[in-house]
């Protein structure tokens, strides 16, 4: 039986939109919107509707929805709060669909949307997602977010556990250097992943301003089952 | 003393032209192109012309240019030879200036050209390269050519070997996730770094072409301190 092929990309800027029509694509931008949007759901969030526009995002404030909207690390006067996963508690999101204004991720889903399935992956939903991705029979994207179309360490990082994964299964296969180097950055980072974190540049931008109270949170395995996943523009969740 | 600054850029099309103006980049190209150049001139050819065109490669040789031109691993049948660096022995281009085709390389030529200087680096120049970028007093790129935009491994590993080295001088500081990425791929690699490139995809692109001969040459440290730099869109030899 012919392998699924794995890939892996590590910017926006590297992704090529329409070669990926029966993939999956996992979203990685576990600093920190991959893992808010895994959080949201794990408490029980209905949808998640992302939006581009500060504008747009304003006017689904005005109609009663709960808005998330930062803008490098400082959330916009009208939002109910900003991307940290802690503020998506139970308390403030069960049964809620949620707008969440972001430039970087609408880009991301409109990227990604020809391809066969999109999801969001983080090291907070790692096995119910591998596990879920094993159980499709497509081949799978790991496109990291980046950090304005730059390479960064931490979604790389994420990557190459889901790729060692995916790849210990033995049904997928891959001829692609990005993957190679994501497993390898990973095997190095997974002896002590929170030390391994220190160095990234986003650990330092987002204790800059005050934001790396979760960044443990955001490197822990498996905190939720819940896998959100992409339908006609909106973040839906599924359970394996 | 403020630090230079060291950055890593893995792909052309991560490469952001007009920021670097006080840089030096350094072009890292090691299977084959930067290494064939390097070796052109450790054999003594006088000077490289860049050319993106085939039309414009034909003129030349029509004018009595020696001519490497290759597309996709395959010798054009009016070029005196490709890109393999045993291509270039001395008894060809002493004394010469040779025409190189080559779509990407003049891109990334064109990418870098606001750049403080431009030069050429691969494990074969490393050593003397990075003594004359010390002995510079500006900051670097590292810039990794790829594969068809794409990140590729093997010249990551080598961005990898030339950080370390400079950071090892003290001179430099880097907040590159890049650059943290390239070292540590060069820190696994560096043990046998054979080795580790047989997993390259382009190792096997080169083997499938039967052009994998010159891969052990090309992973080979210093062997010349042949310095390669852009000078008014040719490649002359600066010796440290």
């Amino acid at each position: 039986m012919a392998k699924r092929k794995l890939e892996t990309c590590f910017s926006p800027a590297l992704f090529s939109p329409g070669e990926n029509n029966d993939s999956i694509v996992v979203i990685i931008d576990i600093l920190r919107a991959s893992s808010a949007i895994c959080t949201a759901f794990a408490n029980g969030a209905l949808s998640i509707i992302p939006v581009t526009d500060i504008p747009e995002a304003k006017e689904f404030k005005a109609r009663g929805y709960l808005v998330a909207a930062e803008r490098d690390g400082f959330v916009l006067d009208f939002a109910d709060f900003g991307n940290s996963p802690f503020n998506f508690t139970r308390e403030k999101v069960e049964g809620k669909t949620i707008v969440y204004s972001t430039t970087n991720g609408t880009r991301i889903i409109d990227l990604s949307s020809s391809a066969y399935k999109t999801v969001i992956g983080a090291f907070l939903n790692i096995s119910s997602l591998t596990q879920w991705l094993i159980n499709q029979d497509h081949d799978v994207i790991l496109f990291c977010a980046g950090w304005k179309d730059k390479f960064n360490l931490e979604d790389s990082v994420c990557a190459g556990a889901f790729a060692e994964r995916l790849l210990n299964s033995t049904l997928y296969s891959t001829i692609c250097d990005s993957t190679q180097a994501a497993m390898d950055l990973w095997s190095l980072a997974k002896k002590d992943l929170p030390g391994y974190i220190e160095k990234v540049a986003q650990r330092t931008r987002l204790r800059d301003k005050g934001l790396d109270d979760c960044i443990e949170f955001c490197l822990t395995s498996d905190f939720t089952n819940k896998i959100p996943v992409i339908k006609d523009g909106v973040l839906v969740s599924n359970i394996i």
